[in-house]
């Protein structure tokens, strides 16, 4: 009787014109049968000889679906008598549960923990990352894709085993050297190749300072605006966000501010973002002296000042520091393209080694031909004749936005600031403007701006405005594409 | 006077055989005396054409360098008048200092926070990463690298913007496909491939569950032993550990386990490690049902199972589950390369879109380019043939190693587990061996094994031996090898 239901039970599901080989899909749906208990524990199975015949197919067919089935324990064959599904019910103590648990748990099954929920509740990456005007994408059309080709094609003709196997934390030390050469020279940071560690960019290199030197409950001052990707991070972490006006000479903390210590003071001193002004000389020297005197640590975001059209880059503010409180973060995400995911950490001499432990344990090290490939790159003069190509035509693109925001608006009604560098200039707008709303208008029209308000936490000095990236906007588009922005702002005027 | 001291000062500073330009040299020589009050606040410096006489070196020189002082607050042109140092002391509102706060922070200055501190204390990689008898590193010499060179090389020769710009959480597109189609045919997973999650590896995988469905204090189940990596990341998590004795069918939870529900179950059903045994399909079915009634997740680590010598590999745990409770995770560190850094982590449906987002937050995404050739790699079948090959070979290496310990031992003393599968298998010792010296020993000699009991958190019932990777050891040195590690063994015995 159970013979013949489980043969018609595998005729109808049988499909002999399906990709998938009949043996396993044998195997499958009688593993289906016996974890439905169609099949119970102790049925026995039809002889292969038999159900081959029954089903029309080849005895090995059958013979392949039950060895799988007797190697995972489904089946067990007991000698002499044939195939029997195995007695596989859960044990006992699994049984009992107390009803107040499984309430409990009951609750909150599918759920997102309370941190998991504040990492993604406020996820803030945008969906398009290209276009008009979409801020901090470089041009990735102009990257010489030839000679990196080239470089990494060389490391792959005969790659050592150490660009295979598992690496250290701190990255390709090749990289590390070239990094440490680079920002000694053009960001004046003052460091040696083993205070470098290689991230993936700068929310990596957030998070790991974050792992490594918070604990939840501890208090950072953010800049207020300032990076959404780092208020979320910090959120995540259990971190209590302190966000702290800036003015026109950056970070300006009052006496509330002063009043509690934070762990960490958040900056972006050579182009704050996304403002746009650079902390001024006497502010950098009170962050510094305040960090020293209460042991904070200064994290230094310098995420795109290689940029810098108005002179010469401006020297880091880690180089000032002789009391060893500033983490310095950059990334090639801008210089070179996003996608390359590499940044750096500078590292005060006496926390990298626990860094390079850190990067290790959480993230296993490795990517060495892709970081070789880099170090090349760089050793070769490639990157600084890219980022050279790319500040004159980043500086051209600028220009025409400029000319077009002064050909459409009165300075009175909309200013541009921050366009000494980078790749955004953020357009200030009457108070009384909904940017947030503009932002989805001129979305509609297939132009994609932030809204300055949502770089805010502090709602009582937030000021409307649109973040503008003008850096992967072709020169021809850029008037096109601002007259409908300009379109859309002037009906909220 | 202070004219003259200056340029002594410089005199005496500057190095005209050095390979750092003259100019930024002044500049950093002006700015030090700056910053160390050696020119306080209005100090006037000479004028260029005096400085420059004075040093003997071109006025341009000096330009340049008062110029950037100037372009960064140190000095101030003041018209008519010359350039004077600024004024730039630390504004009065930073410096009053409460004792308390300033003792407290001092204490813990350069001190890691006490989860940073938990991560780096247990760090567990080992310096060594390659050679007899490392465990857990494939041979990455016969990874076909001129296939992948000429993939990636193809991609490189035109890339598409998307292949350069940030991506989307979850990873290429095209890999996920890949992905979920050879989890779907060789692990029997069942999956779609937005469920899939692209990350760096196991650690990686492992920490996201962490962020996304742990809060601080819950509770987690690991196998006892366990991998050291995974121990470390709930560890640093704030997440409890509770060791759960294995059995020879997996893991064995008794009535004081089951007495708190934990948040996750982290299991290595496939290949328990690090003693290797199948996880029994009573056993699975006992903790699928277990993590339904009670809400846990169940993290199944399937690290090493393709390659498996007696018969097919087995399916996957995640595949039996009906109530979207397992989370599965898997690497490509094993089949391709470590360095590679590249793994995958399949989702219960309901959370996938989480999974996605909080990747792209923690981490932003990119690097298409590597994930597009790992794709083509895959779907031009090389990731098959590579793994079939690679499978006939570490079957061989394996065979000479275990012919290796039954010629040195007798099987009373010294026995080889869990050698079914993966890239290592362990030599169970005798109890009164203390394997941390005999590892400490054999390391001496120049051959790297691990420790059993390192890989134990209760040591009620750790046992002693030692963790053999054999991947990794060409067939002519495993004899030599193992003769090496035999006669530190024996002197212990």
């Amino acid at each position: 009787m159970q013979t013949f239901n489980l043969s018609d039970y595998l005729l109808q599901y049988l499909d002999k014109t399906s990709a998938t080989p009949r043996n396993r899909q044998l195997y499958r749906l009688l593993r289906q049968a016996i974890l439905d208990r169609v099949l119970p524990a102790d049925t026995r199975l039809p002889s292969s000889r038999d159900l081959a015949s029954e089903l029309l197919i080849s005895r090995n067919t059958v013979l392949y679906a039950y060895e799988q089935l007797l190697a995972e324990g489904y089946v067990e064959a007991r000698t002499g008598s044939g195939t029997f599904v195995a007695n596989t019910v859960p044990d006992a103590i699994y049984l009992p549960v107390e009803s107040a648990v499984r309430k409990k748990s009951g609750a909150s099954k599918a759920q997102l923990s309370q941190r998991g929920h504040r990492l993604v509740a406020q996820a803030a990456a945008a969906p398009r990352q290209w276009g008009a005007f979409v801020p901090g994408v470089p041009d990735v059309t102009q990257f010489p894709h030839r000679v990196w080709n080239s470089l990494q094609s060389k490391i792959w003709r005969k790659p050592a085993i150490s660009v295979l196997t598992y690496g250290q934390g701190g990255g390709h030390q090749g990289l590390r050297e070239a990094v440490a050469e680079y920002l000694k020279v053009s960001r004046s940071v003052a460091c040696e190749a083993d205070q470098v560690v290689i991230t993936n960019g700068i929310h990596q290199s957030i998070d790991l300072c974050l792992r490594l030197l918070s604990d939840p409950g501890d208090v950072a001052w953010v800049e207020d605006p300032c990076y959404w990707g780092a208020r979320n991070l910090l959120a995540a972490s259990g971190v209590r966000l302190r966000p702290v006006r800036v003015d026109a000479e950056g970070i300006c903390p009052d006496a509330a501010d002063l009043a509690e210590v934070p762990r960490f003071i958040f900056v972006t001193p050579s182009h704050q973002y996304p403002l746009g002004m650079v902390m001024s000389l006497a502010r950098r020297r009170s962050l510094l002296e305040y960090a020293r005197q209460h042991g904070c640590w200064i994290i230094e975001d310098d995420y795109d000042s290689e940029f810098r059209y108005g002179g010469r880059p401006l020297a880091s503010l880690q180089g000032m520091d002789s009391a060893e409180r500033v983490l310095y973060m950059g990334t090639f995400s801008k210089t070179m393209f996003p996608g390359l995911r590499l940044g750096y950490l500078v590292l005060p001499a006496i926390l990298s080694q626990s860094f390079v432990t850190g990067m290790e344990e959480l993230h296993r090290s490795g990517q060495a031909s892709l970081q070789a490939t880099m170090a090349e790159f760089m050793t070769q003069g490639h990157f600084n004749s890219h980022i050279r190509r790319m500040r004159l035509l980043y500086g051209a693109r600028l220009e025409i936005l400029q000319q077009e925001i002064t050909r459409h608006f009165e300075l009175s009604q909309v200013c541009a600031v921050g366009s000494d560098a980078g790749l955004h200039l953020t357009l200030r707008l009457p108070a009384q403007c909904d940017d947030r709303q503009i932002a989805r208008e001129a979305l509609a029209q297939g132009i994609a701006v932030r809204p300055l308000s949502s770089y805010y936490q502090d709602a009582s000095h937030t000021e409307s405005g649109l973040v503008l990236g003008y850096a992967c906007v072709e020169e021809a588009r850029i008037a096109p594409a601002f007259a409908l922005l300009a379109a859309v702002i002037r009906l909220h005027l």
